[in-house]
């Protein structure tokens, strides 16, 4: 432990879906002392789309290795005006990134779209978590597996995502056979960075993380790691070879997978050969970051959620049915990993923002801000909207992105921040279905750590959903919990901590603000949810008992009776 | 016949929502030589409203008064410079007003509003047809007539509306007792202007139109004029009044109400003692000014729509559950007039243009033909949205006023003109379970004949419509159909035709413009309809027994199978 000795640090790297981070970090105390923000160029916003279809969302490799060096570069330089950094002190550097973000790569381990030959082609690029385009081959993938009774999809929700890893290579395979011919193999983003940086690029031997793979390839150590080789060749021969180069055992992150290159090492100005942790999921390092631990629900808040829960392996788990994944150390080693989340939270309001706000929320400032401004002044059930958050579908619990966004309630007089307000409850609405969830198994969701953008920069929403979730909502300390888990197992394979639990008392320190349920509120919010389960069991579900009749006659009660109130 | 003689005038008088209109019509050709507009000062654009009950909506009968003499002043004055117009030559007047508009009137048949004491209290004001204020009065009146076995609602659809005569009455009653017991009887807007230009105001005597009678307060010959005391006084004791100081019987619009007045005759410009007609409701009015005749349907497309169809009453009719009305002699003598609607189009139209449209449709030029230059370009099914056209409750074939709107298929891409186009598909779709009813009931709509500001203003709005209907739109030729069906019945008690389809013959002239559907555009149409009528059915009717989760999958079907095509 860092005592008396001088001041050590760890660097977190934390790739986005619009950026990468670089954060250093005291591993004493969990201080950031510098960060360095490189955003993606290719694309809009680093993301490259279709318009003639909404499901495409790809990005470019090339983002990934420039932004990887001129990131920590960057916050080196930034890191050095500190009083007592010196980059000799670097004792490990961790990595995140977004996912399931697969990617093929020839037998160099290099991303085809590097090669000139694949340079704009879109089945060559990283394949971005929000990718839906596969949701046919996600639909035979479930499909298969139930009709065969494999056991695969029991630990992530009884539903294969068109999200996920195998989704997205058959569906490249199909739609872009010469892509898929020429890839030698898939690897996931956050596999790929650690490879890269500690030059451990053979796909067949570079360490896999077991976040990604247990997440999104179906790996579980139960049948043996990845679903068997009959299991995918009767979804298409093709991929049996992708199963056959990847190396196994999939691997947690407080495992180092190499050191890093020194050329890169020269580039990024550290010096060489410092230890570089096993990869994981952006939202998974960043529940670490938050100091999940059991009975402490961390909530991600950003374009999307991430609802993340952590269970001692000695205890008896049931398989959730919904959930994105249950995962044995994925997010705190020696834990199960328990993953969930809403496909689109940040990016409904933000559609919104860009499509329906009129002229006067937008001339002047920023235009959810200006909407905010009229929608806190509401009352819960006073608009007598309701909505649902399924503009991107659904990942949990229904896990299916063939679902859309629903609005209902409208009069003639229903205002823009009426809708707006009526957005964000929906998405408070949508994480209270995850935690009756959680708890209908049997976890207590004691405590909700948020973080992420919205959980930090908008006291709005965060007080909506404390009212929704009935429930105090504390807000981690760190701005940057993705970053900061990731730099919490760069200090654990740096060898300054021994556990990750260890890292997390001493570097993620106490959440400073706290929402609490305004108890009025809370109450007509228990009404309204029960009208979004009713819409959300009928749009949602293929067998639906009841009737949607008292949906608009109870909005409006309600709205009478809170307008009179 | 007007052949050799000088030309004879008749003069139509159109009391609308937002201001009053003068027309003078050659009544050998229907020849429209002058028209006047005087629009109410009172409220917002003439309606008084309250911010804290959106179902708010009243009228200050000061308006209509000075509307009045105003508006038939301003088209004479334009008349004379018309060659061969002569104020002499004016043979009869026709009036036609919203409704159900009822107003408390004291004992000498004037407004209550019009003396200081009551200027400014809303129960004393005219209760404007769209006013929803008394939907617990209506459901409670559809209730007593269902328990006591009374044969009321048979010939208004079932249901009785919160926007009619004796639901206002009763809430007037419970909400403004002082204003009830103040006023000494209660007049719809459709006898009140016609009694106050002949000066025959003594409530208990001045002509009741059959037109708002038979629609509106459950009047029918069939039970003896109005519903019986023992009924009324159930509701309340005190509506017993209301019913003896009702003139029996009430009377068609081709027959006289009185003569004009000396002093608003001077007023006017015009010679003392022309015969006035007997009012009605301006949308069968409308239907009468588009030539209206069997097997021909009018709608009558603005704020919301009227579809009306006539029977001659030699045929035999069944009460078809969910119409407005079926009334002998409320369109042609004769006949029997069918009234059904849609609450709220281009009310839907302008609420989403003022309250969701971004800026960029807003900043130059109308809103709704910037939305309707992108709209217009979408292909039916692309957007993958669907819409119910409910913001202000459904009057046909529903009849509940306590149904919202609803949009359903968003995305995280979905575009200001696509919910414009889903909202106009809506009314479309509306518009089309009503002839459904109609054809259900054995009544074959054979041609449609659209009128209104929407019908001659909105070729983009027509073309969805014939592409929805599947059927060949027609334009009247009039653009004033509702003032020349008024001015045909000034025609008819001015003795220069023996009925009222006689003058139509020669008044109304043929549709000159003519929508016709496109045969790709109806059969997606086709599908989406099924799936309107599942919401429809749904969120409607207390005990739908299917289920909804069809909805999304299949729209998002559709979607990619258009953007494909």
């Amino acid at each position: 432990m860092a005592t008396q000795k001088s001041r050590q640090f760890s660097v977190g790297i934390d790739f986005g879906t619009n950026s990468v981070r670089a954060l250093i970090v005291d591993v004493a105390t969990g201080e950031e002392i510098a960060s360095a923000v490189w955003r993606y160029r290719r694309g809009k916003d680093g993301v490259l789309t279709d318009p003639k279809d909404p499901n495409l969302a790809r990005q470019h490799p090339a983002d990934y290795v420039e932004g990887l060096t001129k990131a920590v570069a960057a916050a080196l330089r930034q890191a050095k005006s500190h009083r007592g950094f010196d980059p000799a002190a670097v004792v490990g550097i961790g990595v995140d990134t977004t996912g399931s973000t697969p990617l093929p790569v020839d037998e160099a381990g290099l991303p085809l779209a590097l090669d000139g030959r694949w340079r704009d082609n879109l089945g060559a690029m990283a394949w971005l978590w929000k990718d839906h385009t596969a949701y046919a081959e996600a639909a035979e993938i479930t499909e298969r597996a139930r009709s065969r009774g494999e056991p695969y999809l029991a630990k992530c929700g009884g539903t294969y995502s068109s999200e996920w890893f195998w989704s997205k290579i058959l569906r490249c395979a199909r739609k872009y056979p010469k892509v898929f011919e020429a890839a030698y193999a898939w690897v996931e983003l956050s596999d790929f960075i650690p490879a890269y940086m500690t030059g451990n690029l053979n796909p067949a031997t570079m360490p896999r993380n077991i976040c990604a793979a247990g997440h999104k390839a179906m790996y579980n150590d139960t049948w043996g790691g990845l679903p068997s080789r009959e299991f995918l060749e009767s979804l298409d021969p093709r991929l049996a070879t992708v199963r056959d180069r990847y190396a196994h055992p999939a691997r947690t992150a407080d495992q180092e997978a190499g050191k890093l290159r020194p050329d890169l090492a020269r580039k990024m100005g550290l010096p060489p050969a410092i230890p570089v942790a096993v990869g994981l999921l952006d939202a998974h390092a960043g529940a670490v970051g938050s100091g999940i631990r059991p009975g402490r629900m961390v909530k991600i808040v950003g374009t999307s959620t991430c609802d993340m829960m952590v269970v001692p392996m000695t205890e008896q788990l049931a398989d959730i049915p919904g959930l994105c994944g249950i995962v044995p150390g994925s997010i705190i080693p020696g834990m199960y990993g328990l993953e969930a989340g809403q496909s689109a939270v940040g990016d409904i309001f933000n559609w919104f923002g860009n499509h329906l706000a009129p002229g006067r929320f937008t001339t002047k400032g920023d235009v959810l801000e200006n909407l905010t401004r009229e929608a806190e002044k509401l009352r819960p059930g006073e608009s007598g909207l309701l909505a649902l958050d399924w503009n991107n579908g659904n990942r949990t619990v229904l896990v299916d992105p063939l679902l859309t966004g629903l609005l209902v309630g409208q009069t003639l007089h229903t205002t823009a921040p009426e809708v707006y307000r009526a957005l964000v409850e929906a998405t408070g609405f949508g994480a209270l279905v995850i935690i009756r969830r959680f708890e209908e198994f049997g976890l207590k969701v004691e405590e909700v750590v948020a973080c992420g953008g919205i959980a930090e920069k908008n006291p709005f929403v965060m007080q909506v959903y404390a009212d929704i979730l009935n429930r105090p909502i504390r807000i981690a300390r760190s701005s940057q919990t993705c970053a900061l888990g990731a730099a919490i197992f760069g200090a654990v394979v740096g060898g300054v901590y021994r556990s990750t639990e260890a890292a997390q008392r001493k570097m993620c320190g106490t959440p400073t603000k706290i929402y609490r349920p305004n108890r009025r509120h809370a109450e007509v919010y228990r009404e309204l949810f029960e009208l979004y389960r009713l819409l959300h069991d009928a749009f949602g579900t293929p067998n639906f008992p009841g009737t949607l009749y008292p949906v608009m006659k109870r909005l409006i009660e309600i709205r009478d009776r809170v307008r009179r109130s």
